[in-house]
């Protein structure tokens, strides 16, 4: 049984998804991967900073945010620490980075995980920025320090299409990737088929808390072109930026739009593409009028789907969660248990 | 770079398609994973027999079986072993073992499995045989030996079912698992759905290379429910035996049948379904009526799916081809690759 020790950076919805994980599953995960996985810090903006070398009881952490609504009333040897002391100062094998972070720079989440593969810590991380903006210079920094990066949250949270695309894949040989990778987008679609206004289905998704007040990100592809991005460098060794990516939204598509691909036997999904074509990578997020038959007609609601064409396997289709708190947190234990196969022995 | 020399007991379609990805892509491999894959030795029943522990050329090797019908016109300094002798005489590190079995003994390949395993030597193998009648005996043997057994090629082909819900989603908790795990009912299913008698449908799928002259083994679920045990063995922990298998064919299904399920906005499918209940596990194959909105009720003609039920991802579906000569030899290259990654430093 090997132990690594976690610093998490941001205890937000997915800090805690994973220290619900770890709570009650931490043992049984231990004996079915020879793996135990204990937090020695946890850095918050908003919560406070604790560091203890002997550990952090993932109960104690949860129960204080319930109670508390922070961590600063936890006793620990070190406290107050910012992002940068936690993970230079404290002894963890690896730097969860889960604080926030953006499409335009990439930071302050970028920052984190520089700091942590310089100091020779692996890095799982589940924002998006780090790993559309700067993969190529952080793999390389992860290379020369001897450690892993690993980023399977970035794209359909905890369903794991990044593990299958590279470790299962990859080897087929990919040519083509397609995917519904926005939950909230496809959650409107789903209900202007069932006869909602784009309107409406929007209101409803920001409702069932899908979309945020400003859904820009979410409705006009920005969010799925940087998951194209990700895919295009991590899994088919592209080196694409987000102005690379052919980009439209679904606000123009109406319910006249709508109607007319069902009469068509077809049905509009948010499609992002990654494809070679005459030795030139082409890379877009628009909305598709895809026929029933298409293995991602039928995925409705939130959830997410990615269709890898290979050259062995023919097509070969993922379908699972897009979000979710515990879902983007199992991300990360399959981030850790990734980092624990390549390292183990 | 590591070089595992493998021996391929069985040189028939699935052995030839391995054969065909190592003369194309093992550099490719050898470059993206860091393994080099080397044939030393190949023994086939009808074929003939070859070791040569400085390598055997699987282009050399193919253009044999092409010209010749048979192996025995290439030059190698051992000809004419038979399987014991190969699996203990050449200097192999990994045992291929794609010879041939049944669901009732699961023989000769348990045999030549458990000579591997014995001789301290890893085991990929695509017969369902050894798997799903003596996973627990041979995955003891193997712990003792401390080698590595692993089986991607008897459920899905090279889609890899197995190793998604073993090294991605076990830890996620398997409670259920449901699929469609038999590409020649499938097509029965999808042929009739276009309005094809059983019977008609039946003869396509043989004329298509689907199913065999006597097609019980498929229409009657017997290969999907040694599918089901596999998949309750491997990755539910279970210790299940055909005979633990609730089973019921397609032959019942008839054209009235396939209507009166489209009236209802429903759809046939052959279910494989594992579940744990009241502590209890259940396992069955039968024919299920699903909503289309199921994700299994979309996946038409040979193409087989199955969804993973946990308890932290809710449903992940993976959806590929279930057969075929390149997708098997590409579940064994998957097994390969586990073996590299459990073994590697």
């Amino acid at each position: 049984m090997k132990t690594y020790r976690l610093a998490l950076i941001g205890f937000g919805n997915v800090g805690q998804g994973l220290a619900q994980i770890l709570r009650d599953r931490g043992p049984e995960l231990g004996e079915r991967y020879g793996a135990t996985f204990q937090i020695v810090a946890v850095c918050d903006f908003l919560q406070g900073s604790l560091y203890n070398p002997v550990g952090l009881d993932p109960a104690v952490l949860l129960a204080a945010v319930e109670n508390d609504g922070h961590l600063r009333n936890i006793e620990a040897p070190q406290q107050g620490w910012d992002a940068e002391e936690t993970i230079s100062g404290s002894k963890a094998d690896i730097i969860v980075e889960m604080s926030y972070t953006n499409l335009e720079t990439g930071e302050p989440a970028t920052s984190h995980v520089r700091w942590a593969l310089q100091a020779g810590k692996h890095v799982a991380t589940t924002n998006k920025g780090p790993i559309a903006l700067h993969y190529a210079e952080l793999a390389d920094m992860a290379r020369q320090n001897k450690v892993e990066i690993e980023a399977e949250g970035t794209v359909m949270s905890g369903t794991p299409a990044i593990h299958l695309g590279r470790d299962q894949l990859a080897g087929a040989g990919i040519k083509r990737i397609q995917g519904i990778l926005n939950g909230t987008t496809n959650y409107i679609l789903t209900q202007m088929e069932g006869g909602a206004s784009y309107a409406d289905a929007l209101r409803e998704a920001q409702v069932q808390g899908y979309a945020e007040a400003d859904p820009t990100g979410d409705v006009e592809g920005i969010d799925a072109a940087g998951k194209v991005v990700i895919l295009a460098n991590l899994l088919m060794g592209e080196s694409l930026t987000m102005a690379d990516v052919k980009r439209t939204g679904i606000t123009g598509i109406t319910l006249e739009d709508v109607g007319a691909a069902r009469a068509a036997g077809e049905r509009w999904k948010l499609i992002g593409t990654i494809e070679r074509k005459n030795g030139q990578i082409q890379a877009s997020v628009q909305p598709v009028r895809l026929p029933l038959s298409h293995p991602l007609a039928s995925v409705s609601g939130a959830t997410n789907a990615i269709t890898y064409a290979t050259d062995l396997l023919g097509d070969v289709t993922l379908v699972g969660p897009g979000a979710g708190r515990i879902e983007t947190g199992y991300a990360v234990v399959s981030d850790l248990l990734a980092i624990h196969r390549a390292k183990k022995q």
